[in-house]
């Protein structure tokens, strides 16, 4: 393979442009060109496609978002969507592409290996609700900077003797809720994959009070309800002097971490790789802390991602 | 003055800890006692007093929120509660009382002085609202916090090419916005202090967005209005691809930046100098970089606080 | 069992206090009673011992350092050492002891079950130099500090078109050079664990220089040699403008991370598990991304520590 | 005047690219054109320039560092110098020059100004060592960055009972030392402007581990000596397990705090007004909180910058 393309896909995540980094220097170190696809699928189809050089991915490893920009963009899952796809691809002389997203990315690399276009899927999105990988690109930067969060409004928690209700992105998944809420030390954890109930949240609530501990600190998924919601369901247990902090879009953006750009860097080498021997329909990711790489159709069908719920069980036993 | 106290009252304020620091070492180094009034003027009533040494403030100046909590307490506006509250800093031999907080506190501390008991208020908000000072502490933390997040939106905006509208607190006052808006390159700042036309905000979002400007970041104050009907009207004039941000609660706490932390121990010292001298009734401020001391009454009636409008006209000179 | 011991050892690493919170917290949860050794074993020979109530490890979870003190003490290698340690355990009622630090605090755990006093240890150094885990409590921070030290210096290497040779701790171990390496995008990371030839240094350095290359840096692991002395050696094949900074203990505080607080509070709870099942001798690990235990004679012994060095492969072929 | 150019010189300064984009911004408002000079007066006499539109200085308001790189020319203190200067502005139809740098940078605006071509100084130093205003841009940041790195060491510091002497950087001055140490609760700060005698800080930091106190931490201003010989000092006066850590160049860079942008964008605007009006010869500041401009000539001549000595005092008052 002589001319590798990469793109980037569904929302942005820090890290993003570590992977890029990483697929552009080690193809050109493969004695492969590399070009850049803009706006994701969206830019594929009307051919907004560049060559990449060393200088064009210098400096931009610490950087948030992507430099290639992203775009969400459904119509590439009909066929006329891929077929333009391929064509603009070939019109370049690209043999192979690496496309770095979510489930939806995964998908529509699978379409273009389907049609004969080898494409590699790397696992990049904040939520960790990939299937294929422990931990996707964007994650450990996510949760650190909820955690900032959950630190600050510590003080004022504390400072007031208040119940914050804290709603943190992650779609449908409750990793991110998890993983800070067990660094954060929060009270409890709400998230889509374990049941609850308000009753025994507002009894610990209660006797955390009780037993005279200044701050409270509810941590909730936004794939489980929103947070004024959840809020509103408290207050008629009692009068926690509850506020509610929606930890949105700030959650997104910012300069990746070491763990994150790390693990960019090791998924765009390894997508390289395995796009050198020919191979497509893969998608790289980290299971046990070693790399592999999954066919995304088996990836896809069977391999539902899970959080790690001893984190719950921990959290109840050390957090009260 | 033999004796004095310290409380903190309203909102918490990164900084305030080190004030409190400031006030109690400085008073023991000029000979005095010092004592803190836990929960505000709530704690004050009720004699929630308890002595501070040397070592009771160290290893707080770096921590965000307050050491001696906080409450809003209306009943002190009453006759009633006034006078349960001198009788109690009596009950301790106190003589002298330093208050930190906004301009309810700056009222308590009048109440206190007009019936023969010397207070001093000590300008302790992050919305930088109270008049007497060009700077309260804790603003300074804010508006890098604040930053922090535009920063991070940037990414995404960017990422996406869209436009952003992040409501940040101030409560009536606009100051945050303006200078985080500044600071964070925003294409528009919208405060309570100075009128906008929504119909000429959504020119300039189309402009840029014409001569291929990525993000677009609208900075809006609280006190103006919700972000979210904020985007709806903007809506009635295009499709600028809106995302709203609500910068709540994590604006409150985290440890307070070089200058919050300087500012806070120059107050509390020099509110003890005052206290020294018999004075009360006054509070302290920073006006053209000097300490200055100003009656309340005074301040209170006359020195309406105005934010720094040339940074709203040097915005539209320099950000678009 | 029902009355347990914690202490911290060595050096301390940001996430201590997680792990002395989650055990103290785990072992209340299972009915124990929990006691805290300051001072490491030079508390523990004193009988420097105090009770830990749930309250007595709030609101430490984010703090870097130790509550409880640390400190080097080499007598506990004697017969005499451990025996009085063992005495002033024995006087509290305490039948099982966690010990969190680094391989010389294991040496300290393994003489007390030798001598039929049950012990646990936690791997927590910055340096992640412990055999039997992948990563130590303190590590992720650690290089999340160096890499935030890194793009910063990269803003000053690119301004003045230098070369900035960024010397690490690590003791003899390269983990944190070979991380924050990759992270930061350093053009070379010198570490014991892999030869390296100063004129091909010195070749990668011109080559980027005359490829227009803005910045360069390299990250040295202290274990090599101070930062002067590769300057110097450097300096014998050319002038790179070379500039040498030295991040020395501004790398151990800090707040931890929330993969080393998550990670700190898996350790102290899984420790807690295996002192109540009557184990000792071993220590705790996380290897391939799960929670393991080892016999702590067997992992010394045997385990020699290795870093990752396909980090430094993959530098070499995506960092130039 | 129709076309103006912008230049950084010196060390750089978080803010610079703040200050060139307001620059650049506020030119074009005004309705002329915008030349940015690479490498300072070096590259200056070169003809290293190029034109700055909006989207030039789009996206660098966050970023440290200087994206007009910067150089030390002393060459340009030559007639022959200053005239190939001239030269290459008038080739280009440049008619004014900003300048950011420190009082080096002034000399060479002066210089031009009185060879007929007006400059405008604007100070950029982290060091804040300038005369004519109370602030400089970087400063703010700087002494955020030092914080950053005290508040990790004071873990360290107190974990382990010891002494730590920190070095900052500050060439002559020694206001970053003033205002990190105040800010970091410092036992004591070390600057030139001010003598000391090394046995009353052996008495301060042994008081203080008499009465309990945990760390110790000594703020060293680098020109007064360097940090192992003051160690080395305080050694003769007894074992105070001291450790030495030198702030070197990651002070230099980082993403500017909110104050630094907005004070360089007051400065880059208020430049460009004065260049408008014909002026020349003249360098920005703020004093008193206020923006003015003063005459070079006597700004250097007789403004000798005094770093703001009462700070000192008040860490003698409330840092013990």
């Amino acid at each position: 393979m002589k001319r590798i393309a990469i793109l980037t896909s569904g929302g942005d995540a820090p890290g993003m442009n570590a992977a890029v980094r990483a697929v552009t220097r080690k193809a050109i170190f493969e004695g492969m060109e590399v070009y850049g696809v803009n706006y994701g699928f969206a830019g594929l189809v009307v051919g907004d496609i560049k060559k990449l050089d060393v200088p064009d991915v210098g400096d931009i490893i610490q950087r948030g978002g992507t430099c290639l920009y992203s775009a969400r963009y459904p119509e590439f899952a009909t066929e006329e969507g891929q077929l333009k796809g391929i064509e603009q691809l070939k019109k370049f002389g690209i043999e192979g592409l690496v496309v770095i997203g979510g489930d939806g990315s995964y998908h529509g690399a699978l379409a273009l290996t389907k049609r004969g276009f080898p494409a590699i899927g790397i696992p990049g999105t904040i939520d960790n609700d990939i299937p294929g990988t422990d931990f996707t690109i964007g994650f450990d930067t996510a949760i650190n900077t909820v955690l900032d969060s959950v630190d600050r409004i510590r003080d004022t928690a504390t400072s007031h003797v208040r119940t914050f209700i804290i709603e943190v992105m992650g779609r449908n998944a409750g990793d991110i809720a998890l993983w800070a809420g067990v660094a954060g030390g929060a009270d409890d954890i709400i998230i889509p994959e374990h049941d609850f109930d308000i009753e025994s949240v507002a009894n610990k609530v209660r006797e955390g009070r009780d037993r005279g501990k200044k701050h409270c600190l509810i941590i909730l998924a936004e794939g489980v309800m929103p947070g004024h919601e959840f809020a509103d369901k408290l207050a008629e247990y009692g009068d926690f002097h509850s506020r509610v902090s929606v930890l949105g879009h700030i959650v997104r953006g910012g300069s990746p971490t070491a763990r994150d750009r790390v693990l960019a860097s090791k998924f765009g080498s390894y997508a390289v790789d395995l796009l050198k021997e020919g191979e497509g329909g893969l998608c790289v990711g980290l299971v046990e802390n070693k790399m592999v790489a999954t066919d995304i159709v088996k990836t896809l069908e069977n391999g539902k991602h899970h959080p790690d719920l001893s984190l719950y069980e921990l959290n109840h036993q050390i957090s009260f």
